[in-house]
């Protein structure tokens, strides 16, 4: 980090322009932190370049500086990745916005990193398109945010992973060189696949600032369900049973009992006249799903692999199944701890049974809840323990991640690393793995001037 | 290149055992090139690792002696990179094969590179299962050299390239680094995917040694017509409404009518009573696809998109549709070049018109004709030019080539790059990619013993 910020500071306003660099009191808190909550430092300057040059420009003299920058998206990150530490400058991708083209013959989509995922949502159907990317951030977050922390979220099953929707990138490394890779094409074997490296990497080996995403037809229909089971091994023959017969299937989603007998109480939504140990989500996406989704769970019925079944006569109906899987109530038990998993689908059943035993063996009290995307292997736990000290907090982390290791699973299936899940990332990646990412950090940004602190064990 | 090699020799003898080293007349003479027949060496030795320790052992050793290594699987490859350079040893992975495991709840197998694709794929299906990498070289290409070099095929419009067909990835470094990544989950966000730098790399970031590959569910039937089309926008069309209107789509293959005139003729397959301009083969998997298929084609027929429209009642002219399109006729022409580019859909129509009349205009007998995977932006070019001398082929890949920068194309869509489109390589990727992927390279394989030559230009 550079001390003589002042010159810096000058030199990048006069490359930039004044309303591209803020500093002091215009910076405003917001710049503080992800949704996280927890970052603690204001950046000490923040770089709101408009253009792919500006950024370009910005990085370089950065670099010539040896300034540290965090990228920062929509800010609506939940691992730390882009709060600001100690003496970073912001560069905020906030005026880089907007829609460049849509392809119609290819399906895609050319975006500027900042253009936040509902407004390019919009456009896309606008166009007659669905882009497949979504998560309850829409709103706020950003293209360039989904991108680089390769965000998951509920159409993962059927779309894929952001990963899976993008064809083009274009990156801006840390001594200001842009590899412009906007590639449209399904197929491109041309050497290293260079834009791979970039996604999930959250900031840390350069900034994007523009991308070809895929486009799908807009599906013309949706059917939803809520059935209740008495065993994981019910819900993994189900899971096998609903890829099988039902070709638009677009979201499986199981609670466990802990789970949701909470989440539908808390919000007065009575679901089946007696509570079963697990409940499933099913949503398929096309025209007329009805008829199929009501032949499927006949057949499940028939054969015992559910005990009930409820199909969303309306979308009120569908959305008081949504509300009771998304538990916004559980941010309301008291220190309430909220991981983030994935395991082989096979393995998740006995995995919760061993973390809430570990849990309970520990914290007597612990209330211990599982949930989650379980056709993607991605699973949700919810702890809360009264009275949590940071050392517990720390504790219940451990004893977790712990377990995820003994199965070989991920400590984080969507979130990402950031500052929060760093000291952790030895329980999912091996030392020689991780050297080996320090080699590839090292080749692309020699002075580690993006986003320090952040994805690699220090 | 080591000089001492029969200190090397004697070492990986002593460390492998002796039947995985082979030297002299006990070297086979297909070791020399891979199926380019484009290969002039035969490598010092070969050696045979039947484990993964193995390879990471004659890996390690030949590292310590500077000695270069060019991996070999199934011999296949179309761009000359398994095909030894002076002085290379080859390491075969044809020892080291077979299944580990099917996972039926997480719908994953867990394979050994040197398994033949074939192979692979009838375990998946004796379990109930589909494995949708698929080419016409399966009996032969294995599965580590489809991850090498990301191969495509004939279900990418459906299931995607090898890379989307890929959870976990095993790779033995130059230095015999072992990184063992055999996740089976969708979701894994923890730090940099390693996996994504090796898949198509063709051998020279790392060796890989087992893979986890995704499985779905076996398709329970399919339907497939042939279709004659008058323009190319009338192609992008109907593209668009078979992916809106045709869940099942597995193929969508468009024939200019330069080559399917040839072809069809050859092959003695009398197709339409007159020619059209463009003829389609659409394909769609699932249960009781005739239907669905029907009533879109009467649709597209009412419309006005489609002239005419064969529905195959047996395999046997389902096969026929087929033999058409894969034209093995056309290697009889005289001087055949065979080109594999990929550019954005709505641009192939006016590049063909631009490659004809480019090529024409240099060789006037020459015969161009045009057919590809047009759902993946995919086309491959047949060129003839009877007589045509070393100079002249060279001309031909040039000439189409400058025409793919023009559109930003690339000029491997599928085969790679190897030795044999290694020097056009700056028609698809910039200076600042080109130093990037060395950068990387330097940081994997600092001796530079991996497969050298191939994919980086010197
Ligand atoms: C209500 C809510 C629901 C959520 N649901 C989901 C969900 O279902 N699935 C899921 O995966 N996540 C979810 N998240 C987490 C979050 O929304 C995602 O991680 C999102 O992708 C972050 O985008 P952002 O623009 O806000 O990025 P930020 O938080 O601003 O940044 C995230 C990381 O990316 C870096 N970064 C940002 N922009 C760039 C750029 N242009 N170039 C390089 N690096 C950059 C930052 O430095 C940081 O490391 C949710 C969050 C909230 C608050
Ligand atoms: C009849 C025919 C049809 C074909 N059809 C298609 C098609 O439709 N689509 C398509 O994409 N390709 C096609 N090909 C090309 C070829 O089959 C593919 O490239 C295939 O993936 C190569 O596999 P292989 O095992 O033969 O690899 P090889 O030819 O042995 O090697 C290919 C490259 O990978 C490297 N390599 C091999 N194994 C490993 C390993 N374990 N670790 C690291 N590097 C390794 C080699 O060094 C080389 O650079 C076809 C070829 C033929 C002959």
């Amino acid at each position: 980090m550079s001390a003589d910020t002042t010159g810096l500071i000058d030199e990048l306003r006069r490359a930039l322009g004044d309303d591209a660099v803020l500093t002091g009191g215009d910076i405003g808190d917001r710049t503080r932190s992800d949704a996280s909550q927890t970052g603690r430092h204001l950046p000490k300057a923040v770089l709101r370049p408009a253009t792919v040059d500006a950024v370009a420009t910005a990085l370089r003299v950065c670099n010539a500086h040896r300034q540290s920058v965090v990228p920062q998206g929509g800010l609506t990150g939940l691992a730390g990745g882009a709060s600001p530490q100690a003496g970073d400058f912001a560069l905020s991708l906030e005026r880089l916005t907007g829609i460049e083209e849509i392809d119609e013959a290819a399906q895609t989509m050319t975006v500027k990193a900042g253009t936040p995922l509902e407004v390019a949502q919009k456009a896309a159907e606008a166009a007659g398109f669905l882009l497949a990317i979504d998560l309850g951030a829409r709103g706020s977050c950003q293209i360039g945010g989904n991108l680089s922390t390769n965000a998951g979220g509920i159409r993962v099953i059927r779309h894929g992973v952001t990963r899976d929707n993008v064809l083009g990138l274009e990156v801006a490394l840390a001594d200001g060189t842009v590899l412009t890779m906007l590639n449209k094409m399904v197929k491109n074997n041309t050497g290293y696949d260079l834009r791979q490296l970039f996604i999930g990497a959250e900031g840390t080996l350069g900034i994007i600032t523009r991308a070809v995403l895929r486009l799908k037809p807009l599906p013309e229909g949706r059917a939803t369900a809520l059935l209740a089971l008495a065993s994981y091994d019910d819900v993994v023959r189900l899971l096998k049973r609903a890829q099988r017969e039902l070709g638009g299937l677009s979201a499986f989603e199981a609670m466990w009992r802990s789970y949701f007998s909470v989440t539908a109480k808390a919000e007065n939504i009575p679901l089946f006249a007696e509570e079963p140990d697990f409940a499933v989500i099913i949503e398929t996406e096309g025209a007329d799903q009805a008829a199929p989704l009501e032949a499927f769970l006949e057949g499940a019925l028939t054969d015992g692999l559910i005990n009930d079944a409820l199909i969303a006569q309306s979308e009120k109906e569908r959305r008081a199944f949504w509300i009771v899987r998304e538990g916004l109530v559980m941010d309301r038990l008291p220190s309430i701890v909220n991981l983030d998993v994935s395991l082989a689908i096979g393995d998740l059943g006995r995995f919760a049974e061993a973390c809430d035993a570990a849990l309970k063996a520990r914290f007597a009290e612990a209330y211990v809840s599982f949930y989650g995307h379980i056709g993607d292997s991605n699973m949700h736990i919810a702890v809360s323990v009264a009275g949590a000290s940071e050392a517990d907090l720390h504790e219940i982390d451990e004893i977790v991640y712990r377990i995820v290791a003994q199965y070989h699973g991920s400590i984080s299936a969507e979130h990402g690393i950031g500052t929060l899940k760093r000291d952790y990332l030895g329980y999912s990646r091996k030392p020689e793995e991780l050297d080996v990412m320090r080699r590839i950090k090292t080749a692309l940004d020699p002075n580690g001037i993006l986003n320090p602190g952040k994805v690699l064990p220090v």
